[in-house]
């Protein structure tokens, strides 16, 4: 039984596109945006700064973090506050995939709903000519798009490795990884929503 | 348009299985230990030999190796035995994909196809528990099958890494990476068909 899809993508991969659509044909809720406008709205931080937030991450060892968040309380001091804004997503992601199935794109969702059995946790990449392609309009005049798709992917990593102590992209936190550019996004949603039917037949 | 599939696949996942299951619903040919009988037939080593050689490595730089495999020949004496094998291994496996469509599983066969634009290279791996339920008949008695896992494993990526200078089991390096314990390997096999099916439309 699937009841969750967490989506971890690389940055111009297609992964938010093939989640929404995911959603949409499973009837299911779709978070990704939604949960940076939450987290603004209880924290009174801008958006853009959350939505950064996602994308740095502190130095601190993540086993450290780990064990001292079971005793820190938002706005204790105790926490960075990028630190904060992740235990505030965590608690939001739990909430959100207590309510009613959905599909979760990044923000660490594998991890955090790592001990719910109903998760089916998606990996997707593309290569490097689909993904500039995809970011063409994103990036600024001057940049390197290689550049900009290396920068990205690497704050993700850093992100991730950090607050998880795993390591992002590893084939063996996800139970499919697709490449989107040879598989195409809609075939890749198709798959993903034909499995979950399957599952939960 | 897929006329040729390779599976690498961690020890007792099931990819052995899947990749006969595929090539019997698509009707192509499957090369696994039929690739092992061929160079044993050709070198006049024994089977066991070359099976084994498959999860054993050199310590040379894949980057020297690959750059002297050029100018060698089989039996010049330039080369190990181990060497030699894999660079017959690689002849008969670009000879079989030349031939026809199929299904190759193992023996570095994504890396040594690399340069055709019609392979789809699939990863397969299984959480522990399933992985052990596999083995067990193979276990040698008083051995830990943990032990074996991690070993035969550690083989494969050794091998691997020296051979193609790539990581085994990176997820950038397959189109489709599945995790036969959660999907099953029926739905793996069938998902698979599927994909080829459509390509091929």
């Amino acid at each position: 039984m699937t009841n969750i899809i967490t989506i971890s993508r690389e940055f111009g991969s297609g992964g938010h596109e093939i989640g929404e659509h995911v959603a949409q044909q499973l009837g299911w809720k779709f978070y990704d945006r939604h949960i940076v406008e939450q987290v603004a709205k209880e924290s009174g931080l801008s958006e853009k700064f959350i939505e950064e937030s996602g994308e740095y991450a502190t130095s601190r060892s993540s086993l450290l973090f780990n064990l001292s968040i079971a005793g820190a309380a938002m706005g204790s001091g105790s926490l960075s506050l990028y630190d904060e804004i992740y235990v505030e997503q965590c608690k939001l992601i739990k909430k959100l995939a207590a309510e009613s199935p959905c599909v979760i794109v990044g923000r660490c969702a594998d991890y955090v709903l790592r001990e719910r059995q109903d998760c089916m946790h998606i990996f997707i990449w593309a290569d490097v000519k689909a993904r500039i392609e995809r970011i063409s309009g994103q990036v600024k005049e001057g940049k390197s798009p290689e550049k900009m798709l290396k920068e990205r992917d690497n704050r993700r990593r850093v992100y991730y490795r950090n607050y998880t102590g795993q390591e992002w992209g590893k084939v063996q936190n996800y139970q499919l990884a697709l490449c989107s550019s040879a598989l195409g996004l809609e075939t890749c949603a198709e798959l993903i929503v034909q499995l979950v039917k399957q599952q939960n037949g």
